[in-house]
């Protein structure tokens, strides 16, 4: 049984942090002159408090963190931070409504992106922080998540990574994983500055410029403007974001290599490859279409291709044009990079390429199989054979996938959503994206969903984001025994 | 390398079956006083002509059929005998266009029961008995591939049912497999001449009821009416149907235990429980809905829901009611039942129950094997252990099922098909249903779809008959070495 203390004293650190975060958006609310610096303050106290209190009521626990507390923290960790993180937002005023806000704040710790927003360029600049700042704080629990974490716990797969990472033991969270964070969150911090730097550069504004950051390398997508990044016609700033984009759907282990020069161990990897590969082709699919059937010219159609690809597959969800504005065939294109997902490892959410590329290779190793009845044929990823049992549990976790997306494809459909809504919506929120199909399209939001909609695809982006296991594990019984 | 010379020859006895069979229609056609006799001998005597020809050619053949030979004459057979089997149409006129011809024979052989046909009712009792026999001589062959051909060739999970049947020995197709097919055979006899003799009893005409319990013990779906089973208003003949499509998608060796009063056999199958417990668990939900959502009583929303309920997890594709005149939340669950299929070992294609149910229970032994990492826990099916290769192979197949209806949703949009259409066309192709969503829904046809359009859905008829693999080894270049 997992040690409600354990969880207790970690989440109170965490919260500490989180509310000294809220508080970030204080100066910001000084600079522009704006009226709700008072909320800021109440909201990061109060959240500082909370933190203050569980950590000293559980000063006594000596902290051993086994793999079960390790679940319990993770899932609850998302889930108070969501909490909390509405405070801004109510007490402001800015969304009155306490669903919306959990909805809008779980969708940003989610690196989600799907709003409830109509009003965004409204918002005070301190609100507008605090929200994307919401996103970039998600996207670095994530990469300490997915890189530290998960591989430990031996969740769908992501043991293939844990090797490559100087890190932990597998029996418990080592203290060595301080170190290992640190410098992967070093890495996001350098692209999360380069980003401002090249965005301020170009025409965007620095406010603009910094917000938009750290929604790019959370793979978040919250923008600072209703009209997504389409509100900027500029090609440099959608270049610039897709790379960065890119960047951000890449694994981070292989961003620490590249930045050591070791480019040969990044060409090595063979998901980053595939990532590449998948990117590239749909990218000049998709620009080929829209050249034929739009009136563009080829660079417009390559960049709006290039654009919605990466935004899409890395689970970003910016958008610089309506996608659903053209023709099916391509549509079902973009739909079907909604069942990608970025890199392991990466901030991205979504299936995983490592995951698609693990399953589809063990559909032909079948067939191969078949002709050689007698003959051993493993799946191999960097020309490593991969344990069966990983294969298996990665085949389980894609099949728990498309099953959760199913039955909620009913459940929102009972909330009233049409067929494909009702599939935008569940897609688009269980692989953490942000536009989906249907009624919450790009140029649409979530907001006339109803409430019980609303906490039902909060609790998809919650076990989309972790990795499914991490919270269905919770509802084993067995997981609470002894 | 597989033998030509065996594939010709076995083809060639096949052939003069065919012909054969469509010589049936000429007491038919006789009978009602029609006027295609003639073309009914031409078409049988050119198709056993052919099989002589083939037959003859490779008379010193020593007859040793080797795997990869069984690969290839399943395969090619189902298509010659469609090829071959679109004679009575065309040369009769009632479909001059070859493409469309094909499209209905391939329909048919492969007992999918989707149709090009607008004007079913114009058609000559001759050709609605051919049609209907298409479908009959298809069911024949499915359940020989999937109780004794698949499980030999190590096919999709197949291989759990093989030890089962009284049969064949794992290294060629043994002779025994005659009279095990035999077996099955007298099975399938006895359930269509009793479903005829139930119909006729009730108020269907003799003619009706023949063609009628050809394609529900196929699962095929083929109507000699436009409305198909709606065109009767009776809840007798319903019933009756809904009872037989059940036992149609119920596996045949189960079905020869019950006949021997073995009823403890039958009730300790799990796919066997799980089969009753979904149609039964659907068919309740659903007409809740209906009774809910429409103005009917008990009985005919109970009617509605388990005969449409039945008709779709069996993959037989009849219609009593429009389901796309539902509520989306009861559309979303008869388009989740797509995804289903019959049990294995019976007429009914789609992924099958069996394979599903190892999916979500690998996904559930997942979650147990996070919690105890050290232990060994296997997928139970009937109380045994399935083999880990035997559960990769399955994930595998369905891996595959997702990978092609995705791509072929892709391709059919290129063929100028809306996002619904396009998606509606695949799942109801590939699963051998007949009727899907969109434009192809329960009241409409496959008539308005492009010729390149026919020729795809046609294959995908083919592939997903033949479980995938059969069909996808053929492209695989290992297969043709050595």
């Amino acid at each position: 049984m997992p040690n409600p203390k354990t969880t207790a004293r970690i989440l109170g650190i965490l919260l500490i942090f989180e509310g000294f975060f809220m508080w970030l958006s204080i100066p910001v609310a000084l600079i522009y002159k704006e009226d709700d610096v008072l909320q800021f303050f109440i909201s990061g106290a109060i959240t500082s408090l909370a933190g203050f209190l569980a950590y000293f009521l559980t000063k006594r626990v000596h902290l051993e963190v086994t793999k079960r507390d390790g679940y319990v923290i993770v899932t609850s960790g998302w889930l108070i931070f969501s909490f909390f993180g509405t405070l801004p937002f109510i007490l402001t005023g800015s969304i009155p409504n306490f669903t919306d806000a959990f909805f809008e704040t779980i969708s940003g710790f989610t690196t989600t992106g799907a709003s409830i927003l109509n009003n965004i360029e409204d918002l005070s600049h301190g609100i507008l922080f605090w929200r994307s700042l919401t996103q970039w704080l998600g996207g670095m629990g994530i990469i300490v998540l997915s890189l530290l974490v998960l591989p430990v716990l031996g969740i769908g797969g992501m043991q293939l990574f844990a090797a490559e990472v100087p890190g932990p033991t597998p029996d418990k969270l080592h203290p060595r994983v301080k170190q290992t964070a640190k410098r992967l969150w070093g890495i996001y911090l350098i692209f999360t500055g380069a980003e401002i730097l090249l965005l301020w550069i170009g025409e965007m504004g620095l406010f603009d410029a910094v917000c938009h950051s750290f929604t790019t390398m959370a793979t978040g997508g919250y923008s600072t403007k209703q009209a997504s990044i389409a509100h900027w016609d500029s090609p440099y700033i959608h270049y610039v974001i897709t790379g960065f984009m890119f960047l951000a759907g890449t694994n981070f282990t292989l961003s620490y290599f590249g930045f050591h020069l070791k480019f040969r161990k990044v060409w090595k990897n063979e998901e980053f490859r595939y990532y590449l590969g998948f990117v590239l082709g749909f990218s000049l699919i998709i620009a080929l279409g829209l050249y034929l059937t739009t009136g563009e010219g080829v660079e417009k159609s390559f960049r709006n291709s290039i654009f919605q690809v990466v935004s899409i597959i890395t689970t970003t969800g910016y958008i610089t044009a309506d996608y659903l504005k053209w023709t099916p065939a391509l549509i079902i294109l973009i739909f079907t990079l909604m069942f990608f997902g970025g890199s392991a490892g990466s901030t991205g959410g979504g299936p995983k390429i490592m995951r698609i590329v693990v399953m589809l290779k063990n559909s032909t190793q079948e067939l191969k199989r078949l002709i050689h009845p007698n003959a051993v044929i493993p799946v191999r990823l960097n020309k490593h054979a991969v344990d069966t049992e990983v294969v298996t549990n990665i085949l389980a976790f894609i099949a728990f996938y498309a099953v959760i997306a199913i039955v909620s494809v009913f459940v929102m459909s009972l909330f009233g959503l049409d067929f494909e809504t009702a599939i935008g919506s569940v897609v688009t929120s269980l692989g953490n994206i942000g536009p989906g199909i249907g009624d919450v399209g790009p140029t649409s939001n979530f907001a006339e969903i109803s409430d019980g909609g609303k906490w039902y695809l909060s609790a998809l982006m919650l076990v989309g984001r972790l990795e499914l296991f991490t919270v269905l594990i919770l509802f084993s019984p067995a997981f609470w025994r002894k």
